[in-house]
């Protein structure tokens, strides 16, 4: 698997915890030199991984499941540039939330997306054959990369197919302390998205890294 | 205090909540009988609890807080209604999910609100000195009902004053099981009032009645 925009605080943090469950991460960038500056400083810190550094179209190229973890402001381009790289049966993970901030508003405030969220328009833009699953928007990137933080919260996914999902959900399991929860279609992705903001305000008012866990669940 | 809308499922299983913790609780409903006659079913579900049942104009009157718990579709109808009722100084926990049901849509989608939520609609609304805070979004009303069931979950707070919320929340803590978290200013309703479909949604997956809790939390 790889990480679009790996060398992002929430993309090096997946990379570090997914590393050290024993999945060979490959760390993708726009910058081939800062990806592989990145998977140096991954291996560094969980010997046992497994870390290439690329520039993004080329991480994507072999990749099964791919991680999209830009800032919304770079979501459309990179899309654009991946075009001709990703390969029908790739499964394209967006974690993206389209924050105010992308415009130098507030954390704590969204952008409306014509296509609903972030996740909706990355299906829109995405080549044929490519399917999108929404996750990630709740897991703290600072907690992630701080590794002797013992995880204990939900990874919210939304995705139009219940295969996809499962992919998902077994690369989550993977990591120690987290839980997939299926959340619905890949619509449900416009309010999964808001949750980050949300997370945003409460952990400045609570000085925290909050994440979410769902209650009453048996299944999940 | 008073519940506006005590009658409906989340109204009621709020009321019989706080009766059983010693609150005295007003029903409040459109139907002065239909309140009485939910007053009378809460005393035989809580012989402790102290219910009365009123119109909701005579519920609010006196009322230092309301609770106003009605579906979207009646929210502006009812906040018109009790203009002349509602005293200065009086705090509006407003709990209305402007569902897309409310015009015969999903119960996983919602409708836009040009005030950005419900809960700032209430606001606009309400009559100078009374000040809106959102909360209760989250929680089931099958399960607040359900009095063997033992809660575990967090009630999502959004004000833009701290007192109110405090006292918000001091309602909450109230009822065991339920953790007040203050989210932020009252335009974080936007997201909160987002919730529950998205709790729908996962109810609808998992066969269950799902509520939320925020974790990393030191000092809600």
């Amino acid at each position: 698997m790889c990480i679009v925009g790996g060398t992002g605080a929430l993309g090096f943090g997946l990379a570090l915890r997914l590393g050290r469950a024993g999945v060979p991460v490959v760390i993708g960038s726009r910058d081939p030199g800062r990806a592989q500056e990145a998977s140096t400083r991954a291996r560094e810190r969980v010997p046992k991984g497994t870390f290439t550094g690329l520039g993004n179209a080329d991480a994507v190229k072999d990749a099964e499941l791919a991680i999209l973890s830009v800032p919304f402001r770079n979501q459309s381009e990179t899309l654009t540039n991946l075009r001709g790289a990703l390969r029908e049966g790739t499964l394209l993970v967006d974690a993206t939330v389209p924050l105010a901030a992308a415009i130098s508003g507030k954390a704590t405030r969204t952008l409306g997306v014509w296509q609903g969220s972030a996740a909706q328009q990355a299906q829109e833009m995405a080549p044929n054959g490519v399917r999108v699953v929404s996750a990630f928007h709740t897991v703290s990137a600072a907690l992630l990369a701080d590794l002797g933080h013992e995880l204990d919260e939900d990874v919210l996914i939304c995705g139009d197919l219940a295969e996809d999902k499962a992919k998902v959900a077994a690369l989550v399991k993977r990591i120690e302390g987290l839980r997939p929860v299926d959340c619905g279609a890949l619509e449900m992705a416009r309010i999964v998205e808001q949750l980050t903001p949300l997370i945003i305000s409460i952990n400045v008012r609570h000085k925290a890294r909050a994440g979410i866990k769902i209650t009453g669940l048996a299944d999940a």
